[in-house]
């Protein structure tokens, strides 16, 4: 499968067409035409064509896609037919709704380990993990092969945290702390900045209430 | 301030400049140029000085930005020098959390009332606001004029929730639940959808394992 050159764009609205999919899937649906995916997602036929074609395209002319097998190829493409064991940092009431979502399990990222610096949290269980001390967190990501660190904690001490993480062999860093993480290229960070996506709401509110004072 | 035709790109990073200068603010710094901040924020200077035009652009040639000055200037576009009120549907781990978080306050959104479906829930307080039953959702927000409401609650019930919050008059959804809303387009929303998130990590972790393998 050709997929150099496909805009981290096409890569966001990935995900979209896979949660569709999946619910077309799950209502007994076996095929569908762009044109009515494209209804249902409220995006042109063009660009769902176009965005497809990045990966070879899965449609036929006249019959249209194949629901089941462009979810599973969905699947493929962003990986859920891997196995990825994750730890969370920051065992916050964000850490231990993210620890909660049973969804990840069914997607393949396996909930394995959960670390916070706050002796009153360690011991504490979430979903059947037990929180430790973040001095335990080095060894236990070399043991238990683990590939994701999802962050939770304020960005005062996420950049040093995320650096050794590095060191010990994360790959990848879903980053919640409200601060850009420094980390070498080769290491995957998707950063979820809340307030931020608040603020874009606050300015779309405020914008829409003055034009229509 | 002439802001109509600003592409929600731009609006989407005007939040991280904000951060960035309330850093530099906080840190004493009273002017930067835009190659400084270039280099800080790890973006083009022309892209800098392309997205600050767009709001008539603060620099002024061989002085650089006034750092607190734009500062301001950004929260006020971003509707931060307003107060606006908000509810939480779903008292579960991330609307405790969200609840909580009291940086929010900051910019000016108030955290007013909670609500949960679930009556094991109801008079829980988060953050001295106590935990109402879905009942006393309408009433309440009429009383309270409240703005925007913050959806925490799974995907079966969200789409049916956001009609009832749009119907007593809420304005801007900021919605984490795992599904499209279908409201009128003069509701803002926001969606936070983690699960896209952190597929899209997937996506990049896969590519990058595949190609250094």
């Amino acid at each position: 499968m050709e997929e150099r050159g496909i805009s981290q764009a096409v890569i966001q609205r990935l995900p979209r067409y896979f949660r569709y999919l999946g619910e077309l899937k799950d209502e007994g649906v076996e095929r569908i035409s762009s044109k009515e995916l494209s209804e249902l997602m409220k995006v042109t036929a063009s660009q769902i064509r176009q965005d497809l074609n990045n990966f070879g395209g899965f449609g036929q002319q006249g019959y249209g896609y194949n629901v089941e097998y462009l979810y599973q190829e969905i699947g493929k493409i962003l990986g859920l037919d891997k196995t990825h064991h994750f730890i969370i940092i920051g065992a916050g009431n964000l850490g231990r709704a993210l620890g909660n979502y049973i969804n990840f399990e069914r997607r393949g990222f396996i909930f394995s380990g959960m670390f916070d610096q706050n002796l009153d949290l360690v011991g504490m269980e979430v979903r059947g993990i037990k929180v430790q001390p973040m001095e335990s967190m080095e060894r236990f990501i070399k043991e238990n092969d683990i590939d994701i660190a999802v962050l939770t904690i304020p960005k005062a001490g996420a950049v040093a945290v995320a650096e050794r993480l590095v060191q010990n062999g994360i790959k990848a860093i879903w980053n919640f702390a409200h601060v850009d993480l420094n980390v070498p290229e080769n290491i995957q960070v998707e950063n979820v900045h809340l307030s931020d996506s608040l603020m874009k709401l606050s300015y779309n509110l405020n914008r829409y209430m003055r034009e229509n004072e």
